[in-house]
């Protein structure tokens, strides 16, 4: 059985999703889709639009045979640990022979010279790496500039998608086949789903750049009441975290440099709402993303799992209930349906791990004001949506 | 020398506070006064009507030669620990030789006996209090039967002044003289601080029942815009510590019993507001300010110290500052009169512990939205009140 893996937030599900599924069902047509898909809080550190469930269905609506949650603190990790807790929850299932991904360059040799390279480094590679660090460059942009020069390859900074994939290869297991999707953005027109988040937060639905269950889904929550979540409404909480805690405590936390912890405090005390204090707290070794993860960190700590806790299935369709039967007997990590019956018998240390994605789930609530999305608990009464 | 100490909230000071400070001028002429008030938390775990410079300024204005700051972590806890740190924190000037209180009964030999029957509790003394525990009472309420059974006495339950005087009597030094100044609450019309603080936030001001100085401050607050200070601001960041923490890390924050902190954790589920919360988490076995001080010490987490780690001047007049020269020669523990200068010569305990003085007052600043109150680090560059 051919069963194709794919990393994913849907946040939220657009045509650009659309096309990469049905690119990898034209050259994949037995594949099982199996995705992994972040919850309620993306890389970026910030809450998804909308809620897993809704996002999830959106998938399987489009095409999309299972959907299982990432772990929040691989979610909302740096793009190496998100790809890695991403990759091994796809491994995990025990049945995954593919993986696909969008590319700018679709270059798939490219990508994967790359991620051996962030495997098994090079001296050149850790030289060029190391001198940029030293010139004060962040971690991401001194890598990306490692990668050019020993590959001879450019433009990486413009290719989003590209730097995804080799994350993602560089933690794929071997017996696995990369599927380069390439992105034909000025082709296909699609909007960022950045660039959608933005058209939301002013009141515009860009209804030509989402799939039709995903725009439908998008008026209907509106309608309901629900309010385009910002980690801003945590602002105050945020600060009296950071008033609170001595330095040291921060940068443990947030993994921040002491001086960074100090910065980000020092920025709590006088900034005047959330915006300002990423202002205020950015500097040229930062980028925003990780301002933003450093302080969902400070409000709502995760530890991050020595490996795949569970599996945690968020939607399926009739063939992707097939596939689940099938990675009951494959998976190296127990099944999560039922949150209140399967969570009982796993082990602490994965009892622990849904708490803390069941208190992010919880923690999202807070930002809505209707109280139809202010029902509490809805990790244990939401079933998976069998679509 | 005569120094007569006072503990105090003066929350805000009102003529009930002026009669005290009368009676005990009547009584020991020759005494310097010097009082040791709580910062911007009462014992009640909320924040204090106005800020500590204004009470401090006020308790002057009324007579008070010095005022010291409770350190925070004794100033919100039990009325035990809250007694311990204040009468420590006199004890520490190494100048004090009075102690005067408020008392309904004037009863001081009883108070006395009391006070020693906390300290050196006798085999019947502890059966009544067993029993009554056993019986589901809360700890003070017990300990308030097995005081009156074993000293013939009652309506302890209707004298606070009396069980704080118990409470201070049982920890200070044996040369110190008591004084006990009969309150006569029918005789002077005096209004609760309570009482006052409803008013107020009522948009009453109840002038009548408080000194001009304090009537004069808390007029002047309202019109440059201050806005009466309610835990219930925090409420969100409650919320989100409380989703978040594991129940056993709760338990040890707050000191509540395991079985309590899942029922802090389920009402912060369920409750839509911080009065709700305190609602809907109430017990038989819990009083409404245990629950606040629970939730200040969730948002604002104080360790207490394990002797007084400074003696933080607030307000004094001329008197109170040659009282402060002679302190100076006598005190066990280092003067703080300007933070910045003063804070860098402590130990590294007792900078920490200043450290979180300084960060529960930068929490009281989130509790305002005038840009006048809103200035951060106010305890760096606002001196003490030299009347």
């Amino acid at each position: 059985m051919q069963v194709c893996g794919i990393i994913a937030e849907f946040n939220p599900f657009h045509k650009g999703h659309d096309r990469l599924l049905t690119a990898v069902r034209e050259q994949l047509p037995e594949a099982r889709l199996v995705c992994v898909m972040s919850g309620p809080f993306t890389q970026r550190g910030e809450p998804a639009i909308l809620d897993k469930w809704a996002r999830a269905e959106a998938a399987v609506a489009a095409g999309m045979n299972v959907v299982f949650e990432l772990h929040s603190a691989w979610a909302t990790a740096s793009l190496q640990s998100f790809s890695f807790g991403a990759v091994k929850t796809l491994a995990a299932t025990g049945l995954v022979t593919h993986l696909a991904f969008g590319s700018e360059s679709g270059n798939l040799p490219e990508l994967n010279h790359m991620a051996a390279l962030l495997q098994r480094p090079t001296a050149t590679f850790q030289q060029v790496l190391k001198a940029a660090l030293a010139k004060g460059a962040p971690f991401a942009v001194a890598q990306q500039g490692a990668l050019e020069m020993a590959c001879g390859a450019r433009g990486l900074q413009d290719r989003p998608n590209d730097r995804l994939a080799i994350s993602y290869l560089r933690f794929a297991p071997t017996d696995w086949t990369a599927l380069a999707v390439q992105r034909d953005t000025c082709h296909d027109g699609a909007l960022s789903a950045r660039a959608i988040r933005q058209a939301l937060q002013q009141n515009r639905l860009p209804a030509n750049y989402l799939t039709a269950e995903s725009a439908s889904q998008l008026k209907k929550a509106t309608t309901n009441g629900w309010l385009w979540p910002h980690l801003a409404d945590f602002y105050t909480a945020l600060q009296l975290r950071l008033i609170n805690l001595p330095v040291a405590e921060i940068s443990r936390i947030t993994g921040c440099s002491e001086g960074m912890a100090v910065r980000l405090r020092r920025a709590a005390r006088t900034a005047e709402s959330f915006d300002a204090w990423l202002d205020t707290a950015l500097d040229r070794h930062l980028f925003e993303t990780t301002l933003s993860r450093a302080a969902l960190q400070l409000l709502l700590p995760v530890s991050t799992p020595a490996q795949v806790p569970y599996l945690r299935v968020l939607a399926a369709d009739a063939e992707g209930r097939r596939c689940l039967r099938a990675i009951q007997q494959t998976a190296s990590t127990p099944l999560v349906t039922n949150t209140g019956r399967d969570g009982k018998k796993l082990t602490s240390k994965a009892q622990a791990a849904l708490q803390a994605d069941v208190a992010r789930q919880e923690a999202t609530r807070l930002l809505q004001t209707a109280p139809a999305y202010r029902r509490p608990m809805r990790d244990y009464y939401e079933p998976p949506r069998m679509v």
